[in-house]
């Protein structure tokens, strides 16, 4: 079975046209359906006007229109609250799901109401999804019907801090993290605050005192040390359109063992790239591909810094997707998936 | 023979990091050599950090290092004037090649003369190289050895004008060409006034009173035409990496029916758009791909505005480099070449 | 009399908030009220963060409240059609008044009819309201209780084509105008389209066939020339917050005589700056200054490229308002108004 | 004496060129020399395009040329090693100095021998020397004829810090200091990795494991609090010119009271702003201005987050430099400072 019909719903925000692109150009995924409340009845090319080849010519369709039957994924890139409903009826009537939402990345729904302030309109689905941080799950992933796809942040965070939470040796009581985010994490909403004059040659943090993604970080933490972890989570939003850089700033023992250990854990990766010793990575060397770079520099006798980069459009949330689907159909999981960047 | 072992020489400038990148994801071309005077030796991701995959770890030769000799295609990203000898010594090994220098652009010495201020080096090669338009020259690509790749700035200007200027539409006494484009096309020379600080939130004109790029329109206008045509080009740089936008303005008889002679004349490319009459292309809905877009809006009697679109490291420079390739190698032309853009 | 209060209308857009920052640095004016329709209530820094020292206090109050007594002069930024009949108000309460909005600009109502669609609210003020083309109209403006303050992209043509046209040396039957303008002149409503993702990055043009300004600045054109004058202007949009840059390509007699008259013409100018013939200016030498820069190229027998460059938001609107302020008051008309630009 | 000649060594850099853009501004100091090493002999505008009125007409003398007499005060704007005998020069003949280089920055030569590899070349300057942060040192800045202008990055993460180590509040054992800098803190070096395309679009750390920075930071952190203070400093490079934003991720005693501190220490501040709690600033409403903003939201029952945001070649520079020697010579030091940003 190597042609398999996908959905999209949520297509016209900035992750959904990035999945959209990356299907098109995926071998054995094809875009079956797309949809989208506030656009449906629009020519794709209209809403999203880099989209090129036939997708470009495809309707939009309501958010609650049927799906054709021979879709067998689809993926939802939709708000969080809204989607889980959506994800229960499309697992209801058999199709995979790869949802982009924050709905199914929590362990506990009581963490979910912490972060989100709402009830999860499905908890009995949270055991059953798999949590799609891809190289540390891929056994379940391959096996699930519904995978939750990470945050970008928590993505950015994690992929470095597990191997390293996993070995016991990191101080836990106050792990911090800051990052900062190209402007396309803040969404396509027509806010006088997203302006291109009220961004451009600026910088800020948000987001405190607890950012929703502190609550995943610190849960994910937990599970890979098996032990209590406090994240402390400073976002910043930057003048540039994608790209994420996380700087963790570390506290434990033997970090000058830490390097090996990333290096160990990421050496057959094809998306996880561990940068020589004291080398700090940019996230111009990975925007428009699926990588994550990482760099380390022990500054202390117990302390390092450990700096992670990805393209928060597609590592950071549409790349994985396709990467974790790609597993849900038992391919290699780097089908249809760019390792170089669009560079400069 | 769907597996074809391809060099390219000039490897670390921007043109040359893109091919070295599109190659990559071919399906049929793998790389067999990368040569860079200056930076021979190195590991190609030490100097050009976006490149991904088995291409990251190959090393630089030297320029002059014997190539392989199982390399078919040799892709040369060399200045103009050094081009043309290592082209020639190409051939005369029995490579084929695609010159991305302005060497072998222009049908007459005397013009290469004018144009770049240099007796050619290899007049006699004039004949025989191919202007690599390749929505115009595609029976001659397909049958030579050698393909002089277009510049940027004429593939943006001839390829909406070409279709008007053999219809005898236009006037031919003043074609008015104002482009604007991204960084990129000014190379990656260390000079002080390509500094980030220096460019950023700049825009400003240059290259007056003529540009080497209207010797290289002129020329070929005139060719399409079939009589003298008088080309004002004014370049310009705007504060953003990739992309270029050309906007002609121009005059003639019935320009109400330009748009159909367009629509007609790309109605089954791949990679040129005509938009809806009226519409105006951006170049962010072209970055990354190898589209040209193209709108027209007929303003007076006799008049109309022509505008394209295009990423002047891909359809201007490598994106079309490989799309001749392709076809040198009886291929379908849009192999291994994206339609979609990296947007946003 | 040393000291003028002024009230702004319309004080939250870019442009109003440039006049409060000018305004702010003023030795003589200062702020005796700020009107905000949709802000009304709130404190100016909370809305125009840049904005410092007590300003930054003030609160905004609503569009039609009354104005303090002491009030001399109001600075009007408001839409075209809802600025006139405020404006009356003001005139009729004794007030003088420089208009940043479209209303008065026109020399005729019909004019204004064919640019804006609207009939004039309050034709029988066209006469009496003075064009405040600063360098070209002083003594007008000095006697004047309503000045029309120039849209931006006529300002940048004007300026350097009144001279030429005065001494008869334009071909006027074709004037091209290629304008490039940041991201500023575009306002700051909430629109998907202005939103930083989809600005960033990427160049178009707009407003073709026939924007507004066009009739602003072919009127002006035909009364500097006392002849019928057709311009053809495309304005572009670029990736950068302030700045526009105007390429006119022109055509005529003795365009070697040009750069001289363009010298004689502004020699004693503290705002233009005629660069030295064959050097072309750049927007970032002006952005954060009053100045207008103005280059020229003699590019054939009869033809030249003139370029032009200003900040949109000063010598484009809130500059030139003070500067046509100070000549309502009788003083030098450089009071404080920046000639070094904010760079890099 | 209300009109003072100043002199700038060093004038071409980005922190000269401000420099010159301030004092022309500037009500009683005029420019009577200016000297830069690499251009002498030069015009000033033809290499700092953005400075207008007389200073753009004035020739850059040689580094060692001989000062007027007249010249009261020197700003020595050179690189660090290189600064201090051309300092001692100056003093020697007279002259008061504003060091906007590190050498006379640190309290002991044995630190600034660690943070710079060098001896000092002027020790006996260094008890001397009054460190220029403003705010904490106004009395014996204006009792000085040499003041040492902080770096940057110090002057950002300081200004917070300070009032809190001095109240005690703050575990010194680990202190972390996250920068984000605009480029032109890099300089106007013309190196590749500073060229326009290699830096928009990305961000990336540096300096690591030990910025020089640092070194400032930790020796007059340990100055405010009385005790060691163990600083981990990590910079970053933004995709923008301007603007300097520091996070502070801060462990201490009862930091519901730490807003508190802040407010009561900069309530009667010109150019300190502590914005309401919880509030975050962003770099954009400093720029072009001298003004800090800082905030802070308490994340924890012994943890806050406190963020500065300053323009690096004001406050960080040019500006701090002219608040001093607004100081030195006993007038207002708010003088010919800016207090609102250009902005947007």
């Amino acid at each position: 079975m190597m042609n398999v019909s996908i959905a999209i719903l949520g297509a016209t925000g900035y992750a959904g046209g990035e999945l959209i692109r990356l299907i098109e150009g995926h071998p054995h995924f094809t875009i079956g359906h797309l949809a989208a409340h506030s656009q449906a009845g629009r020519k794709v090319s209209d809403v999203l006007p880099g989209i090129g080849g036939s997708a470009a010519e495809m309707k939009l369709a309501n958010a609650d229109a049927a799906l054709p039957d021979n879709v067998q994924l689809v993926f939802t890139a939709l708000p969080h609250g809204a989607a889980a409903q959506r994800v229960k009826n499309m697992l209801d009537i058999g199709k995979k799901v790869v949802d982009l939402s924050a709905d199914f990345r929590h362990r506990h729904a009581e963490t979910y109401r912490s972060a989100y302030g709402l009830d999860h309109p499905c908890p009995e689905l949270l055991e059953e999804a798999v949590f799609g941080l891809t190289e540390f799950f891929r056994t379940n992933i391959s096996r699930t019907r519904l995978v939750a796809n990470p945050g970008c942040y928590p993505t950015s965070a994690l992929l470095p801090l597990a191997p390293l939470l996993k070995a016991g040796m990191l101080d836990t009581g106050r792990v911090i993290v800051d990052s900062k985010s190209g402007a396309s994490g803040a969404g396509r909403g027509a806010k006088t605050e997203l302006l291109y004059c009220e961004m451009n040659e600026g910088v800020y943090a948000y987001g405190l005192p607890r950012h929703r993604h502190a609550w995943e970080m610190e849960e994910w933490a937990e599970y890979f040390s098996g032990r209590a972890v406090s994240v402390q989570f400073v976002p910043h939003v930057l003048p540039m359109t994608r790209g994420m850089l996380t700087t963790l700033h570390l506290s434990g023992q033997q970090p000058e063992r830490w390097h090996a250990i990333l290096e160990q854990t990421f050496k057959d990766e094809p998306f996880v790239r561990i940068l020589a010793e004291g080398l700090l990575p940019s996230t111009k060397a990975v925007n428009g591909s699926n990588c994550c770079d990482i760099g380390l520099c022990v500054t202390g006798t117990n302390t390092a810094v450990v700096v992670s980069c990805l393209d928060n459009l597609i590592k950071g949330a549409a790349g994985q997707a396709v990467q974790n689907a790609n597993l849900m159909f038992g391919w290699e999981e780097s089908l249809g998936l760019p390792v170089s960047a669009l560079w400069p």
